[in-house]
């Protein structure tokens, strides 16, 4: 059950799950390690629902631009000289960067998704790589193979299939995926309805929006969702909602690209499920939860004129349970027995979150990332008071980001 | 001058303002202390330019309902039962919030005044209180005594003139205050075309726009400025830019209670100059200016459509030496010799400031509080790696201000 109760209790974690909740612990002792919340609050971690983890070394590079002259311009002829290797330095900065705003998974669309899933394995963090059709994986097979290996285990990678966008689809691609969607009665995610341009030019193309084409295509058979979904007509929206697709909102890279506000509370209302992503850290530029959750509550006030629009409570279910489970990660979606031991401690001790009056919309409304204490991805702590617990050190995985970042924009200049 | 070059330097501070900056240090050795900063970031600490500090009790207490009704239905109500040592201990919660957020400075409105400025003289927090003719200051002459017992003096503590806002003004209340600026050669502050309502209501009652029914009382004669600015005509853009006035934007607040988007971009190419303000923590809810400057750039460039409006550096200097200038902090506005040591160290050993591509687009569109690793005032250190270096324990303050809070909503429910 999903609510907003706070409640004083111990929570007994066995391995990277969660054994038991609440006062009678004296059976499960003896305790390895006793952790101490000092009257703080622990709840389920945040869910990046949408981001590009390896585009760190784009970070403030390419401000400024709209989405087409961003990604045509400046984004892709830099992609053009990533290597394998270079994606699995620079995941990990974007996993750092997650921990400090207790993010404790996050859904990851980019080239080499094998290189990701190596970093996040030795990083210890959660993710749900989008497997798209491309070089590595040109065959239904092989993506049907890829998703196997990696779904029929429980490890910190899973793995989910689509497409980058429908104004980048390659000829056949969308067929392929969909097949494999099909054979593997797997969910179907992609860029959708992000600005106004890529609609408007669907239509022209195809004389349907996006949402409807990929239905079509029978892409949402089995469900799945969609990143960004600013302009959704009534149809989309029903589109969606008749499937259970989730919509991953990413407020962030939606201003800055100035993509345009997706309507939210209208989603809401008609039923649709709303996850909460950053996108890639090339267009936000950050990866940070309370930012995110700033913008979503923010755009729907202020646009709808109307101050009760999106309360606290309904944005923090979005940041969490409702993340989790557009990355079909039901088993970290709640503080729950049985479920992951993914979780985060708020800081009550600093003084945004005082006096205690309201603690959600606290966390909400007033929270930021230096009221992350500690955060915890399947029982393991990965960083608590501002250090990390990972297996590399951030000065080491810094350095050899910076000269990626660097020798990438010398050998665009030749 | 103002420039976005970012150089490498030692920093020679003596008592509260800055020595010398350069590396030619061997003549003003020995020192008591060095401080390494590791190759940080040290920068202007930022300027709140509009806050009511002492709200703190009201933080999440008020949400999610429109300006009127919060102001009207649910504060005025609760700051009746506000003593004068209210005032005093719910300050300090703000100050500390500042020093996590690197806000060196703020511009406050709020009862009793004098215990604010106590509360900022304990804590050594630079506060500019914006004086309102009150049940405190109800003659002409108090006004002016007042300011210049406190602007005469090189202190934490300065005085501005002002009213809260046209649509609350009590009968002779803004011609007391204006002669005073006119006594004292003062500027003028105050809340403005906040909302459509107040602006419309201004016409209906007066025939004229709230700027300029001030103007025409003779308000901005020294000049001033007025907080939030949601609703300006081109007339009233014309009436800032005449009299120098500055603009202090708060979009945490106007978000949040739907009042609207400040036309930033636009006032900004008709030559006015704009700062940046919080709002209280019962509007926000937060204090933080890393907050309220992704704001800032966020609704320009969506409302616009246009992903060039307001670039980063824009929204550093509003943040900082706008602010500066715009609370009459001549002073501490820009790091240069003479200055008053008012500065920050940005920790760029956090992975959100990584790569190093450019640190000012890093700062303003991927920074947080947690890259905040020190703040210091009056060249005191007073914050450091996430500990604070003040006077009172801040646990012990969360405690008298979790009593007051909890004091007055018993007494409101008699």
């Amino acid at each position: 059950m999903i609510d907003d109760k706070v409640i004083f209790a111990n929570i007994v974690i066995e391995d990277d799950r969660i054994k038991y909740i609440g006062d009678k612990i004296d059976k499960y002792k003896p305790f390895d390690v006793v952790y101490d919340c000092e009257g703080n609050v622990i709840m389920p971690g945040f869910k990046n629902a949408h981001t590009h983890s390896a585009m760190t070394f784009l970070r403030s590079k390419t401000d400024d631009t709209s989405l087409q002259d961003w990604l045509f311009g400046s984004v892709l002829p830099r992609e053009d000289h990533l290597k394998e290797n270079d994606v699995y330095e620079l995941s990990k900065i974007a996993f750092l960067e997650y921990l400090t705003s207790g993010i404790t998974a996050c859904f990851d669309q980019y080239y080499f998704p094998m290189s990701t899933a190596k970093a996040a394995q030795e990083m210890g963090m959660r993710v749900v790589l989008l497997g798209t059709y491309n070089k590595e994986f040109d065959l239904v097979q092989k993506l049907c193979d890829i998703y196997h290996k990696l779904n029929d285990k429980d490890g910190l990678v899973k793995y989910c299939l689509g497409v980058h966008a429908e104004y980048t689809l390659g000829e056949g691609e969308l067929e392929k995926v969909v097949e494999a969607c099909h054979l593997l009665k797997a969910p179907f995610y992609t860029h959708i309805s992000e600005t106004e341009k890529e609609v408007r030019e669907c239509y022209e193309k195809r004389g349907m929006s996006p949402v409807q084409y990929f239905e079509k295509m029978g892409a949402y058979y089995y469900g799945g969702g969609g990143y960004h979904c600013c302009y959704f007509s009534d149809e989309d929206i029903q589109i969606f909602k008749k499937h259970g697709c989730y919509v991953v909102t990413c407020p962030g890279s939606n201003t800055k690209l100035a993509s345009g506000i997706a309507p939210i509370s209208k989603y809401l209302e008609n039923g649709l499920n709303v996850a909460i992503g950053t996108d890639g850290p090339a267009s936000n530029n950050s990866l940070d939860m309370f930012k995110e959750m700033t913008l979503v509550y923010a755009l729907q006030k202020v646009s709808l004129k109307d101050p009760s629009a999106l309360p606290a409570f309904e944005v923090l279910k979005m940041a969490t349970v409702n993340g989790a489970r557009a990355m079909g990660l039901y088993d970290s979606d709640v503080l729950d027995v049985g479920k992951k031991a993914d979780l985060i401690e708020i800081d009550l001790s600093k003084p945004n979150m005082q006096p205690i009056n309201n603690i959600i919309n606290n966390i909400v409304y007033a929270g930021s990332k230096d009221n992350i204490k500690m955060t915890m991805i399947n029982g393991k702590i990965l960083y608590k008071n501002g250090k990390f617990y990972t297996k590399e050190k951030p000065a080491k995985i810094y350095e050899k980001c910076q000269k990626i970042s660097e020798r990438i924009e010398k050998e665009l200049e030749y």
